[in-house]
């Protein structure tokens, strides 16, 4: 026998028992049959927090459970007002309370798991020499798409906040780091609140220098299943605890399917959804396309009207762009990537065509004119990674403090 | 003899050499009496990329240098425009050209080392049990000083740029977390660029639950002991580069004096500077104070009225705050941490007496009602850090895209 101290808060106590939750989970105390020590129990209201002398008995039998710890003496630390959420009650998708639903073990389980998600993306990138660098949030202008940026006073200048830390990467990667990725948030002014989009997101941009397409999806699809096959060790007790369906993890194996563009709308229009060549593939589609696959898959070489202005054409298809997707069936694209254009001159008619000001990018432009190299860098989309592994339904539940569209940045 | 592929920028080439820059530094290529090899590289230019074969000589004799690779092949990449930067010259300060700057050999080792300190830090954490979190950058209201705030539209709301993950850290602890941190960018409206602010900046935030404000510190000062032994390991080759005095670093080891701010007061006065008890602690008499010191040092419990808003009285002692920083001399503070403030009703008070808004805090406020717990916590300047341990006369040459007051946000 050993007398060791729990801390945490008080969850429930019953006649011979009570429930502690601390960082670990929950557990159960065995109360004593000395009344001094039960008294004071009765009252502590739950969420009071509490430290409790535990006596912990020795280790069961070979293989079995350890014995239940049996309460010396419990100090109460500060009590509780009623909590007003209903344990039985899922609130990971009421925002008005989430400071509250933090507290629940689901949100424990989800905080674990996308703290150990994110360890094994870095780790498996820094084994494959990458070195994490930080890039700015505040900046010149929208780097992806002009309509989702917000604008923001910087001092006496018109700014915006940074919508992805692809153009900083591209620039670090193109002046020598050789392979950078960057953990970062960014912002989307999305008009519409939808279960995979949020305001602000958590993303990884990672580029690696003399890399062409096919070598950047060899090495996302050896990465992606990699960190799938740690997660699925790592993460046992969270995806247990979330009643996440791991087979459908167990089947992320390379090779991920390279589905064309092409290829794609005919299946589409197969399934008798319309789509024509041209068309981004919208959700609907994408539902239709997933109905195909059991694992990931890769959807390349879309129409070039449809890419960013930063990549390059298809030498032989001027009318593709050497861009790629990663769709998951089922949650959508979680990486995007494809060559960078190291010519400027395409760059600065697709900064035109595609309605940005060339002025706003001059920095970037500059760069390219010193030796550019051939590069590839994708866009690895976190929050909706870990939405996915860990079968969340919406993406504001994988997020401790989500901030969606028309909605009051709090808490 | 063995043949490989080098890659990289041309830096300049002699008559028997060649100096190509790759992203593990600038190599020396040794050019073979081939005629035909020599001649394509007169009308290269420096920065231009080129891709080398070279044979690689057998290993030196033992303890030798490997001998210099021969180059068989160059392949012109892509040409340079004559590069504006001239290789003699730093810089590191000037922000108009830091695009073209990170190019350069000192750029590259401060990325790399950035990279290894933060690693070191990261792992040092993660070791003790901290888990990593993300938290917002859009929020509701100051939540350090309200001078220093960034205001934005966010959709249809008054929102601001978050000044420190500090709130949201404090909330997962004291929800049940145990042991947070949280590697963020935070905004900081300055108002004067000087050599150690930013208006971006990158820190840790580390809350602890249970903890007190003497453990605290000792967790602090093993922390950066350990990470200091670890860069001066890893970052060897960078340190002497950059020609840093690490005996100042190798004497960085437990314990580190705590001096109380009124002893801190006396000793200002005596050394005939001028501070009255009550007053910051300014960047001059810092000065002073770290003149006495040859290694870190905490200040603790400074008076109330100088600290912020979430900290504790010392209930003994209430006129001054259960507050510690550590600073380490030449450099300014680098971490500013302490005892939370649990009490609903102190809280309240201090954010009526610090001039916030209490409705601003509200959330905060509510998840102090439900069995709040003692815990510390600490911010760690992560740039400022880093420019100490590089011996970096200005913080902006530490980071690869400083965002500093009153200047466009560009690159």
């Amino acid at each position: 026998m050993s007398t060791s101290i729990l801390r945490g808060w008080l969850q429930a106590a019953e006649a011979d028992w009570l429930v502690l939750r601390t960082a670990q989970g929950e557990l159960k105390i065995q109360l004593p049959d000395d009344a001094s020590v039960r008294a004071g129990l009765a009252d502590i209201t739950p969420e009071s927090s509490v430290i409790c002398e535990v006596e912990q008995g020795g280790q069961g039998e070979e293989g079995g459970q350890e014995s239940c710890p049996v309460l010396c003496r419990l100090t109460l630390c500060h009590p509780s007002e009623p909590f007003p959420l209903d344990p039985g009650k899922d609130y990971s998708r009421d925002l008005s309370v989430r400071h509250l639903w933090l507290r629940q073990p689901k949100a424990g389980h989800i905080l674990r798991a996308r703290h150990k998600i994110l360890k094994a993306i870095r780790e498996a990138l820094e084994e494959h020499g990458f070195i994490g660098v930080q890039t700015p949030l505040t900046t010149q202008a929208a780097c992806v798409c002009s309509g989702s940026v917000f604008e923001i006073p910087f001092y006496d200048q018109k700014a915006a906040l940074n919508q992805s830390p692809w153009m900083y990467v591209d620039c670090l990667v193109n002046s020598g780091v050789d392979k950078a990725y960057a953990v970062m948030p960014s912002f989307r002014k999305e008009q519409e609140p939808t279960p995979s989009h949020l305001s602000e997101i958590w993303h990884i941009q990672c580029d690696q220098a003399w890399f062409d397409q096919e070598e950047s999806m060899a090495f996302e699809e050896n990465l992606v299943s990699a960190v799938v096959e740690r997660v699925l060790d790592d993460c046992a007790a969270e995806l247990a605890f979330l009643g996440r369906d791991v087979a459908e993890l167990e089947r992320v194996k390379p090779p991920f399917e390279r589905l064309s563009y092409d290829r794609a709308v005919e299946m589409i229009t197969e399934a008798g959804h319309r789509i024509r060549w041209g068309e981004d593939i919208d959700s609907d589609a994408q539902r239709v396309l997933s109905g195909f696959f059991d694992k990931p898959f890769f959807l390349v070489e879309p129409p070039y009207e449809t890419a960013n202005f930063f990549f390059n054409r298809n030498p032989e298809r001027p009318e593709v762009a050497m861009v790629h997707d990663l769709y998951v069936p089922g949650c959508g694209e979680i990486i995007g990537g494809g060559e960078r254009a190291s010519d400027i001159e395409l760059l600065y008619e697709n900064l035109l065509h595609f309605g940005h000001l060339p002025e706003d990018y001059e920095w970037y432009l500059d760069g390219k004119k010193y030796g550019p190299i051939p590069h590839t860098g994708f866009n690895f989309g976190f929050d909706r990674f870990t939405m996915w592994l860990l079968g969340l339904e919406d993406i504001r539940q994988g997020v401790p403090f989500p901030r969606v569209p028309h909605t009051a940045p709090r808490p």
